[in-house]
């Protein structure tokens, strides 16, 4: 046997990972809000949808036989169908700063999402014609920074887990030659947020008039150079971190969606696949610390 | 919250579901086997292949989009590619009973199959233009019966997990209300079986040269009415199993693969998502039962 140890990185955070950073915004009427992830330069990226009601946008580009090989940015979103908005006004305001591929007039960014249902949280949906999703991706574009707020926070405002609160949460790790791995969530889950090992056989269910809060989307980066298949495999391997915190997961109610993002800033040296074992295990790790991280701070912060 | 509990059935077992019988061979030079699902009618089936290095046969046909909605039996098996050969002697031979689609001058049975890599565990395979697949298929298939051997049996013969003794488990859980779910698995993992919660940041590897080690396949089924499309979710909610009992899971080097099958015994009584998230999730929990009953059975039978 081989040991590979890691540690949280300096921040234990998305943003230990150099280039990256993550902007969020909410609307605290409505209860809800959207998460942004900017990296400085174009990514890899490859997804991996999991749940049986996912909402999400432009993923089918991330498959790797589609021609885009990177992409300008990432948005996590409140809203159900109405935060797919969030991206659009995140792919104007790129576009505006000349941000993406360059194709014809104006350059044309990539911008994948996935979205969270938080319709039935309370929050005063009556937003007629003008859903507020467009204008928070904007804001949340704007605020991008290395700080990343966790709990009541950007797209997971609004967010409840196994009746629960929910929140964003966010993890890093980091191994002794220096591979990073990061993950980012937003824990607005059917099922709960599990404190250590589940006795197996038994069911909890929120209750069916419940069911309105479900979905977490989340993603996960690393320093090391991948391709969008290898980051694809990163984002199937991280979906183990929710099976291993929330319970029921992947369920019919879930949109359950995970991305993985390659800055390239570490060179590949030596085979792949063993290499992905490695990082794969620690990004299920993240998202495990990342998810319970965001009900940590969402009780702090609704005292729920 | 709503409480659901379920117990093991009778046999603990994945013949505890009627209609289900199991049939086990294996060559003990070869150090390998196969392992055959025999429905006493046709199923529905579905199929969730997770795995980065995954051998199949017929899993294309499962995709709900395509014709064939009932299947005729199920292989799991050792062997790598030239295992898959034991479907077919599987196919030929339910189809000279008559068992198949009435498609022309005789039955066509639809048998999918999925295998393990077991060519590195020290057997003899010097089998030259004659895998014993194919025989073996048909032996398996000439044993079935409601008895389930666990350990070194059928497709578990020769197999290992994270370096130790790896082999075939089964377990199975009833709920109150008659619902009823069970796990088999053939537990050949690249990682290694947990024995409780893990600890975060630190992976263990085989040493690359023990790299040869690797896949875990098996099959979850209920009693309850469900279409391929359902089975399809609880193959996919079933992996959940995999990801908590076994690490690192679904790496480049696993085929980790899991099929689901209804045997329609018991008619679906209200909407089906609340339905599935019990079931996906029991199938998980049947699932891990599942591969520490391998394990145990397979330290025991082995010494390891």
């Amino acid at each position: 046997m081989v040991t590979i140890s890691a540690k949280p990185g300096p921040s234990d955070s998305f943003t230990d990972i150099d280039g990256l950073r993550v902007g969020q915004a909410h609307d605290a009427a409505v209860r809800t809000g959207v998460t942004v992830i900017l990296p400085d330069a174009p990514v890899a990226m490859g997804v991996d949808v999991r749940g049986g009601g996912p909402g999400t946008r432009d993923t089918d580009a991330l498959d790797p036989t589609c021609l885009v090989d990177k992409v300008h940015g990432l948005v996590l979103s409140g809203g159900s169908v109405f935060g797919l908005a969030a991206a659009d006004g995140v792919a104007a305001a790129l576009s505006e700063r000349g941000i993406g591929l360059p194709l014809g007039p104006r350059a044309v960014p990539v911008v994948p999402s996935a979205i969270l249902f938080d319709l039935m949280n309370g929050g005063d949906k009556d937003w007629g014609t003008e859903p507020p999703y467009r204008r928070l991706g904007v804001q949340a574009l704007d605020a991008v920074s290395v700080d990343v707020t966790e709990g009541a926070a950007g797209a997971g405002y609004g967010a409840r887990a196994g009746g629960r609160a929910g929140g964003i949460g966010t993890a890093s790790l980091v191994t002794d030659d220096g591979l990073m791995v990061a993950a980012i969530v937003a824990v607005n889950s059917f099922g709960a947020v599990m404190d250590g090992t589940p006795e197996h056989g038994t069911v909890d269910l929120p209750k069916l008039g419940l069911v309105g809060a479900n979905t977490t989307i989340g993603a996960v980066a690393t320093n090391l150079t991948l391709d969008k298949a290898a980051c694809t495999r990163l984002a199937i391997m991280a979906q183990d971190g929710f099976a291993r915190a929330i319970r029921p997961i992947h369920t019919p109610f879930d949109g359950d969606t995970i991305f993985a993002m390659s800055t390239g800033a570490k060179p590949l040296d030596g085979p792949l696949a063993p290499v992905m074992a490695v990082l794969g295990t620690l990004s299920a790790d993240c998202m495990v610390r990342a998810i319970g991280k965001a009900v940590k701070a969402a009780g702090v912060t609704t005292g729920a």
